[in-house]
């Protein structure tokens, strides 16, 4: 049975870049060796790695405009540390819109002074906060661009007098934006790009070295970005199923196509939660994500029925994170329009069991 | 043609093992979605998590014995770091074999002091020091016990009153050692366990928690511990790779029967360059690795012809490291005594050209 997967991560990717990958795992472009078992100082990875780099700064607009991407190890997680490592010599301000922000607040603690400078914790980051300013002493402002297990999404960002950190985990390439309004912009592989054990960084290389302390190497992005990311040995098929998504991606029509489908879709789900009074959506309307819908059903006594039909129709991951109960669906950008349907179909389909 | 895969790391890996892994990538386990597009905290993933660190202690002989395995991300160079920031209050010895086991050094200077107990600089790391005596008042002490470089070997380990710490990401489950003496065993993946994008971190637990610094999270192998190597997402594909590989070992008979294979390799190509005077080995005779031989030819005018043949009989990854030049045969687990045989028979083919 054909399966829809609604997984928050690691998530769905294209058929057709499993399906590559899956071949590159016996036999590398006809080399007669796997891509797991050469070198990566060998020419043939090399060309991977410099192809992933360059896709990801095309698809943001940001080719030569002085950044730089890596794809680094550790997963979003490293990267909360490794921005302090780098920028924080005094103060930094956070922006706290859920779980991620403020795990990457709690780890910037050990290296500065920090200030919460808006939060939407009184209402179980049900929201997005708006109108506060962002203070102009600050060494960096960090923010999350979509908070995947509340399901909310900022739609703008604030003027920034100081250099600009987006976590975009969740959300990078799914939507047109001024990605030069970001100083670093970092992202883990699994959800928009590929598989788990890869990050995306992108740097605007000026901000760096502005730090007075020592940064051990695989901490240091001056060093990352000095080897072409490849410091150490990097995560091979990670990053080669990256570039894969991303040449997907592109050929697409980039990140103005997949933001027409991922529309689509979110319009979808989110019209059906508002019209059928079964269920309920728990972020607030004007901040609603466009990748991860959360929602309740109403009525407990059909959550059996729901699931068991959840089940039937082939949908998979629909859990909701503990912290908010109830349903998510993520509809990253290899899920198709098909799959929101047939969801929407079973939603509805209760709706008229009910 | 059959190509005979002599790669320094990322390597070679068991043919049954690449061919699950393909499948994996496209249909994981009959469930009809990739191994890469599940949560990682679904029981089918967590139970591939589960099975590895189990084996891992399993072939090591180390279960019931107070250690814990994790797979990390990072690569062996984030661990030169972790290892310092979790267990280096004020001095810690490291022993220095070449390049691996300096870098482990110069990272962990930032955390304390370091004292070089030992040295082969003076022969570019030629050969492992001997007689040393390790001081009783450090926090532990470092050593590298294979020089994937240049091709040495630590054929035994001191004596030790303080915990001791070892990088074995070249060398580990080849041979019989007690592991129990170490109190920390880390290796990168990518040479006898799996694809490069994880890190095997074995940890006797009793040694932690007892440095007086603030660890963050990422580094933290208390916090990894504690979620059971989930402490984020893991890297999927790595993981399910090294427990598909440390099965097979299994299979085979474990470290006893993989180490009679691998002294058959070496013993074959190490009397090769022995007896064959076009080669000289890099290594002093009792240090030599059975992982790594490194080796000159000795004749420079035939340098063309032997890479030809090289080429010619699908023998790949030879290349020495410029550190040391020449060559270099990697012989990790998964190379066959047959690839060793062939490239013995283009060594001595040579000698009867020249
Ligand atoms: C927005 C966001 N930031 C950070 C993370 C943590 O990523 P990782 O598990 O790669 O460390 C996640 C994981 O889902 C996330 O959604
Ligand atoms: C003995 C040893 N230690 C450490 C490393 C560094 O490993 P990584 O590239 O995974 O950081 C290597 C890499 O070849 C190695 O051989
Ligand atoms: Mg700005
Ligand atoms: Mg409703
Ligand atoms: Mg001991
Ligand atoms: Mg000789």
């Amino acid at each position: 049975m054909k399966k829809h997967n609604f997984s928050a991560g690691p998530c769905i990717l294209p058929p057709e870049v499993l399906l590559k990958a899956s071949q590159a795992v016996v036999d590398f472009d006809n080399s007669g060796l796997s891509l797991i078992e050469i070198s990566h100082r060998s020419k043939p990875f090399v060309d991977v790695m410099e192809k992933a780099r360059t896709l990801a700064l095309e698809l943001l607009g940001l080719e030569g405009k002085g950044y730089k991407a890596l794809f680094l190890q550790g997963g979003a997680s490293t990267q909360f540390l490794a921005v302090a490592y780098n920028l924080l010599e005094n103060k930094a301000g956070y922006l706290n819109t859920g779980t991620w922000s403020n795990k990457a607040l709690q780890e910037a603690k050990l290296f500065g002074d920090i200030q919460e400078v808006a939060s939407s914790k009184d209402a179980n980051f049900n929201y997005i906060p708006k109108g506060f300013e962002v203070p102009s002493d600050l060494d960096y402002f960090h923010c999350t661009s979509n908070n995947t297990i509340f399901g909310t999404q900022l739609k703008s960002f604030p003027k920034c007098d100081v250099p600009m950190v987006c976590d975009m985990s969740s959300d990078i390439f799914s939507r047109q934006l001024d990605f030069s309004q970001f100083d670093l912009i970092y992202a883990g592989a699994q959800k928009n790009m590929g598989p788990a054990g890869t990050t995306l960084v992108v740097i605007k290389e000026d901000i760096l070295g502005k730090v007075s302390r020592q940064i051990p190497s695989m901490m240091d992005y001056k060093k990352h970005i000095g080897s072409g990311s490849m410091f150490n040995t990097p995560p091979v098929f990670a990053v080669y199923v990256s570039m894969l998504t991303l040449e997907w991606l592109k050929n697409l029509g980039g990140v103005k196509a997949i933001e027409e489908i991922n529309n689509k879709k979110a319009s979808l789900i989110y019209s059906e939660i508002d019209l059928n009074p079964l269920f309920k959506g728990f972020a607030s309307k004007a901040d609603r994500s466009t990748m991860n819908a959360t929602f309740t059903l109403e009525n407990d006594n059909l959550k059996e029925t729901f699931e068991t039909m959840l089940k039937e129709a082939g949908i998979n991951g629909l859990n909701g994170h503990r912290s908010v109960g109830g349903y998510r669906a993520s509809m990253y950008n290899a899920l198709t329009l098909d799959s929101v349907k047939v969801l929407v179909e079973v939603m509805s389909e209760l709706e008229s069991k009910a």
